[in-house]
């Protein structure tokens, strides 16, 4: 088996932009790349060695092997209908939350998910090197494809099926999407005070390692965690009726019962 | 004014445990150290060169020039009633959510507050020298000794009134306690799929560095930012009635009402 591939991207967002240029860096070429926004279509181009842009969803006549569909969720099984491909290709998608089954609209029988764990936005620079992803498929030639691809440039590769997958992906958007909303909360309450950010970076550096290093279980620290009701009522007076106090107020109520019975 | 000061701890835990073998370490010499656990006070004074248990609250005949009450917030107005202090001593307390007043239960007339922003947990070992310190005094000199004190072993040393150290100390729950909560709910459902946190590791990290680079209100992703309705209602469904459910409902809601309207 060859272990390196010709591919194609069906979308030109953040996770094309993070994951294309990094296949490429590992030997692989992207021939062609597709999408509905030609000025993102033209910034991945740059980023990218010798890849063209295909003007439709026809590839009959690519030569890739793998196709990747980077598109947002409710995208993929309009784009999985429209695709053409050639004999044989592999097509993929790129979704935590979407079944790799939402690819049986296409004609390959070669489908599977490669879903690379992380948050990605294009201003940022990115190692992929220790970024999990999760591959998934049916056919077996398939998914040691997809297992070189994804090794080739992540060390973290772990094979998941559909529903494993979605809960990876819930997990993550507690962990990542909801934790920077808590972020965003605390920072607005200390600028209402005339304080920075900043003052945060070290308790969150040090919350982030703990979690990591005992665990967020024993980890817990805090008002509600020690049954402190006289501080919890001191934080909810000053909260009042806000968006954040309805936060606090569930949040607290669920360490109480989770850490109350010790 | 001297720039190294004999010092007394009132309590012996997580505060206790990292500030008062700091403050040494800084040229100042802890004396004595009084708590209701005599366990915990033993194993405090292994961590401090000279320092001898004092049985009481009477502290009459003590050389230190500064005593820290750092015991739960729940504790510290009985100690402020009880505590006998020599002359011209200043008492500080240690809490984000008490407010200065407090200590004028005491006979002091050189009260203030040494507010460390940090989860502190005994097993952890802690650089101190970036950890903030919310210091507060009526009194000019007072204010002048904490001053030193907290510059020596901090490079982050911040003046806040009671009422913005109560924000400050608001926003640290939101920031360190309720992220690690979710945190630990992210762990629950990875774990129900076999899967294990470490898998969330590299994705935390990301969302830490993003949100102190550009600012957590641009560094926002996920489905609710999108406005990816389909994606939350299948999350929703996965995670039926549980209270992860209600965080997630709450939270997506608030993200949904704050990004919806670009």
């Amino acid at each position: 088996m060859a272990d390196t591939f010709d591919i194609s991207f069906i979308g030109s967002g953040n996770v094309a932009w993070h994951l294309a240029p990094a296949l490429e860096n590992s030997g692989h070429q992207v021939r062609e790349v597709y999408s509905r926004n030609p000025e993102n279509t033209e910034l991945l181009l740059r980023r990218l060695y010798s890849a063209e842009p295909n003007e439709t969803l026809d590839f009959t006549n690519s030569k890739s092997k793998v196709f990747f569909i980077a598109v947002s969720d409710d995208a993929i099984q309009q784009i999985a209908c429209e695709i053409v491909l050639p004999d044989d290709a592999i097509i993929v998608h790129t979704s935590g939350s979407t079944p790799i089954e939402t690819l049986n609209y296409t004609a390959s029988e070669y489908t599977g998910v490669f879903y690379p764990l992380q948050t990605f936005s294009k201003m940022r620079k990115l190692d992929m090197g220790d970024v999990p992803i999760l591959i998934e498929a049916e056919h077996k030639e398939t998914l040691q494809i997809l297992g070189t691809l994804a090794r080739s440039i992540s060390k973290n590769v772990y094979k998941v099926n559909s529903r494993d997958r979605l809960i990876a992906h819930i997990s993550a958007v507690y962990a990542c999407n909801f934790s920077n909303y808590l972020y965003g909360m605390a920072e607005k309450m200390l600028n209402n005070a005339g304080l920075d950010f900043d003052l945060l970076k070290p308790l969150i550096a040090e919350t982030v390692n703990k979690s990591f290093e005992i665990g967020p279980y024993d980890a817990q620290t805090g008002p509600a965690v020690r049954g402190d009701l006289r501080t919890l009522d001191k934080h909810i007076e000053v909260l009042k009726d806000s968006d954040a106090a309805k936060v606090y107020t569930l949040l607290s109520q669920l360490i109480l019962d989770e850490y109350g019975a010790e």
